[in-house]
């Protein structure tokens, strides 16, 4: 049997951190792919079209969903945001384990084309850090943080429903228990395939 | 926020000791909750209806299925065996954690109805060993047996669809890996109900 890689699903609230975990996991693990996500806004300086996003059209991009090739989507400030089934197909078929950044809602509908999918839900140490963070960003009003921390207890009601959870409170060591966890994951696929291919006299 | 309780399914292929394990598992457990199966077939001496099952009619039973009362029910030897979904409810929104020990379809039928169940695996420590056991368990036929085992090879594909896997090799080690998982999941829940309660200025 050939050996399929694993989908790991990494979210959790706009805050705690995801984007960040992310990148510093892409660093250290050289065995993890991250699957590029498609949008219909336009290509800012410094991305690389590709890379940082594929870039398509609304026609384009309806067509996709229209024809069941995103896993999950979402549209935020009038732009689509999806992930293209195909590519994570094709990585995880040549045996590749592949890593989706994306949010809550988008993580479930994952899970349900991908049963064996693993999500992994971060968790911020605190809803008080978490305000802080939001407020230090500086990208939103008093208003929008106000709701965004509506929508993230309304989101960690569904915190149950991931295969795990990791709490991100200092990076480093979120990092290290993230990439335990990934590395747990793969030692129970390498134990279950040597299972099915053991010979039986 | 009302605590609600754990839904815990313990499954694996015949003769990895689901039984076993289950029953040292709630003899340590005193906060654990074992739903009671129904089945059609006759309460055989030593048997304690309403407790070791719930002994129903065949006519109650398929009308159990037909008004979707089951969480995941077979058919062995011209009987039916199931899990009412009512028991396990109640169990739950007491905030009691309730275990289902059963076979790895049906835990895959509790999974579609209870997305947040927490679903153990148990994995033999090998093929040889496996087989072993049901030799020296002398219930089936040399054919049964390799039918049996087809049907483990089977099962192990289905493996990471489950939240976790736990070897069992020794069954002590294997009672205490599935106790800390469960107080591990225990321990993810008043982390998120926390946050969830949390009070901001």
């Amino acid at each position: 049997m050939q050996k399929k890689g694993i989908l790991f699903v990494l979210s959790g609230p706009s805050g705690t951190g995801k984007g960040t975990v992310c990148k510093a996991l892409l660093e250290k693990e050289r065995e993890l792919y991250l699957s590029v996500s498609a949008t219909t806004r336009e290509c800012r300086i410094g991305e690389i079209p590709g890379e940082t996003y594929h870039y398509v059209t609304f026609d384009r991009f309806e067509s996709m969903i229209a024809n069941g090739e995103m896993l999950e989507y979402a549209k935020y400030n009038g732009n689509y945001y999806g992930t293209p089934g195909e590519s994570v197909r094709k990585l995880l078929n040549e045996g590749k384990d592949v890593m989706l950044e994306i949010e809550p809602q988008g993580a479930l509908q994952v899970k349900k084309i991908f049963p064996e999918a693993v999500l992994i839900f971060l968790v911020p140490p605190s809803m008080r850090v978490l305000k802080e963070r939001l407020v230090n960003r500086g990208r939103e009003t008093a208003e929008e943080i106000a709701q965004r921390l509506e929508t993230t207890r309304w989101e960690l009601t569904q915190a149950d429903k991931y295969t795990t959870q990791i709490v991100n409170d200092n990076l480093e060591v979120c990092v290290h228990e993230v990439m335990a966890y990934l590395n747990k994951k793969r030692a129970e696929q390498e134990m279950i395939a040597a299972l099915i291919n053991e010979k039986l006299d």
